[in-house]
C-alpha cells in the first residue's frame, strides 16, 4: 500500500504575489530516505461557466502572460484572501471581468491543478441565466474582450484543440458530461 | 482587439529544479503603464493513456507532495532535457513507474498547464496494446502502485470526481472523447 510521507520541516522561501514557494523536507516511508520537495502555494482559483437564457456561453479573450498568447477562456480569476465562499468569487470574477451577472450559482466541478507540486484548488461555478447588468471594472494589467457563443461554437472549439488553458478545457467537458446528463444535448 | 504586450525585460530568478521562476516586465497596449509578470518555467509534461488489448487502462496510484494525498492517476511525467520527442517521454514514463510497453504510440492532445503564469505545455500519449514486460524503474523519492482498471471503472472515477489531478481528469476526458469519436463507446 502506498503511504503517505511525514513532514520533518517546512519553510517558506519566496513570495511572488501570485504564489509563494515552499520547501518540506521529508522520509519516504519505502526506503527511509530524506528527500526535499518545492510547493508552490496559491490562492483557490475560480473558472465560471456563464450561460445566457438562450443556453449560449460568455467567453473571454485575453493575452495570457505565461505563454505570451492571446487565447480564449471562460471568465474566472483567483480567490480573495478574504473569500471564503468560490461561488461569490465566481460571481465576483464575472461580473467585474464581463459585466454580466446571473441566478443559480453553483459548484459545478472541484480539481487540483497539480497534485504534484501545488496545493490548490480549483472550482467551477456554473451560473445560469446570465445577463449583461454592469460596467466592466478591469485593473491597469487586465484586457479582457468579452464574447456570447451558442454552446455548438464553444464545443467545436473544444473538440479542436482550439481552447488551450488546460482548466478552462476541463471545465468545459465538465458542462458538457452535465449537459449530457440534464438532457441538453452534447 | 486584444493585443499582445512588449516585453522591455526580462530576468530570471530562482530554479528550484522543477521549474525556474523569471520576471517579466511589460507594457500594456491598452493603457501603456509598465507591469511585472512572474512567469514559472517547467520542462514540457507528459501523461500517458496506456490500454491493454483488453481494452483496460494502466492507473498509477502515487503520494502528491503538493496536496499530501495518495491519488488515482495516469502515469506520466516531466521530460528530460535531452529528449525532443513527447511520445519517446510518454514511453519512458510508462515503462519507468510500471514496467509496461505497448504499441501505436502518438500524441492524443496538448494542453497549456496554466497560460495565465506557466510557460510550458502538456501532451497526452495514447499507447495500446500495452503488456507489462519490464521491471519497474523507480528512484529513491518515488513509491507508485500500478492498477490495470477497465475503462467501466475508470469512467466511474472520472465522473464520480474521484481522479483529483487537473490534468489525469482532462487527458481521461479526451481519452473519452476519442472513444466516442472511434465508436469504442462511452
Amino acid at each position: 500500500m502506498i503511504q503517505p510521507w511525514p513532514v520533518l520541516r517546512s519553510q517558506t522561501l519566496t513570495n511572488y504575489r501570485i504564489f509563494r514557494v515552499r520547501q518540506d523536507f521529508k522520509v519516504s516511508p519505502r526506503t527511509g530516505t530524506e528527500h526535499d520537495f518545492y510547493v508552490t502555494d496559491c490562492p483557490d482559483w475560480v473558472n465560471v461557466i456563464a450561460t445566457t437564457p438562450e443556453g449560449h456561453l460568455v467567453m473571454v479573450e485575453q493575452f495570457r502572460h505565461g505563454t505570451n498568447s492571446i487565447d480564449m477562456e471562460i471568465p474566472g480569476g483567483v480567490m480573495d484572501p478574504h473569500e471564503t465562499d468560490p461561488v461569490a468569487a465566481g460571481l465576483r470574477e464575472l461580473r467585474e471581468e464581463t459585466g454580466f451577472t446571473g441566478e443559480r450559482a453553483r459548484v459545478l466541478s472541484r480539481t487540483r491543478p497539480n497534485p504534484a507540486f501545488m496545493s490548490n484548488t480549483c472550482h467551477t461555478i456554473l451560473v445560469e441565466n446570465c445577463r449583461h447588468t454592469h460596467e466592466v471594472e478591469l485593473d491597469l494589467a487586465e484586457d479582457v474582450r468579452t464574447y456570447v457563443k451558442p454552446w455548438e461554437e464553444v464545443a467545436c472549439l473544444l473538440n479542436n484543440g482550439a481552447i488551450p488553458h488546460s482548466l478552462v478545457t476541463l471545465a468545459l467537458h465538465e458542462y458538457q458530461a452535465f449537459r449530457r446528463r440534464t438532457g441538453a444535448g452534447c
